[in-house]
């Protein structure tokens, strides 16, 4: 039987939908299937270091990246964000239920050995430079993806 | 010929894409599908009654459950909701159009077998509890959505 | 071999979002699938005709007419819109790298045979008229997306 596969575009930089994305993933690579993320556009902060990193960068491309988050633990949501009161009552419930934060759930998905996949296109548009991003992870565009995709048997758009 | 299935992920807690999932659900329903809506983070709202139910709930759980609308009615838009008037625009043309409204659209799910799944994990992060949630809705979690993904034909996050 | 298809619901009226609807669209009629784009709700705008088009319509078909965006070049971004100056630097940095603006992606779209289709009862419900939409679009109901997205490859909801 061929293996199964996921495939997750993770275009939004909302905490909670990269939470969602994250949490099929890993429970898709505990029941066998290859799984893909691509982080595309806003997704890709996702996959930012925390702390700042020194790029030559153009003007425009320093805007975005002041303005975007550097990184999981800092997205915001994409409901009741409240100026940053939505994401931390959602960490406080998270904590509270012994679930996991996004950050982790990244952890766990390098873990389960899901392809984490970076948007060079977007990455470019975005000004957003290699060494701004994690460790592990891939640099591909659309045909990537459809390679992958096309034979999947969960493609979602997240 | 084996029978084709339809499996929706409802995240979204906007009147417009509920609208949205439970049209495509109706209409595969009717196509023979087997359908299945799992409504996951702000998508529980849809489900949940419209009258208050009292439940005993810590702090966050209180601040989450009055927030959040109660049932489809009170949905906000994901555009144009300009202080609550978008809702009522749309729900005027939706009347002038004798089209239906999300709750019957929900009615219509029900009568035509298509499973109303909410996600066990994201109601208590939410803290929202079973009483809360319209009857005839099954609880479940990542694992029983991939079961039925995996060998769906149409597999949507909305 | 079956042709393969590509069935993409773009639900969104959101530049970037819409961008990436068709960069994944234009990428996939490249590798030859069979690609269809649905668009329903504020997606319908991406297909609006620029310029000012003289209707008949009542009273809210009007107000919506009037407050969503006339064609792709003035849809909004999902995130960072700040006021319109989000859309200015994304198409800065779009221009500066060489890539392709909205209009032109439609314009390869078009070019590629995507089959591009207006959803006619959510044209109904926001007081579209075909008049007010670019040539060369098909309209259609749910049960023609339904019918193209079960037997697709990748289908997608953006």
């Amino acid at each position: 039987m061929e293996q199964k596969s996921t495939n997750i575009i993770l275009f939004s930089g909302d905490y909670d939908k990269a939470m969602a994305a994250y949490i099929i993933a890993n429970g898709a690579a505990a029941y066998d299937h290859k799984v893909t993320i691509f982080h595309t556009f806003w997704g890709l902060n996702a996959l930012r270091k925390d702390e700042k990193v020194l790029t030559k960068k153009g003007f425009l491309e320093k805007m975005f990246g002041k303005m975007m988050p550097r990184g999981a633990d800092q997205m915001g949501l994409s409901k009741m964000h409240f100026a940053g009161m939505g994401p931390k009552m959602i960490k406080n419930v998270i904590k509270k239920h012994n679930a996991m934060e996004l950050p982790q759930l990244i952890e766990m998905a390098k873990e389960q050995e899901i392809e984490l996949v970076a948007c060079q296109m977007t990455m470019d548009l975005l000004g957003l430079k290699e060494e701004e991003i994690m460790d592990g992870v891939q640099y591909a565009g659309v045909a990537a993806y459809l390679a992958e995709a096309e034979n999947g048997n969960v493609n979602l758009f997240i």
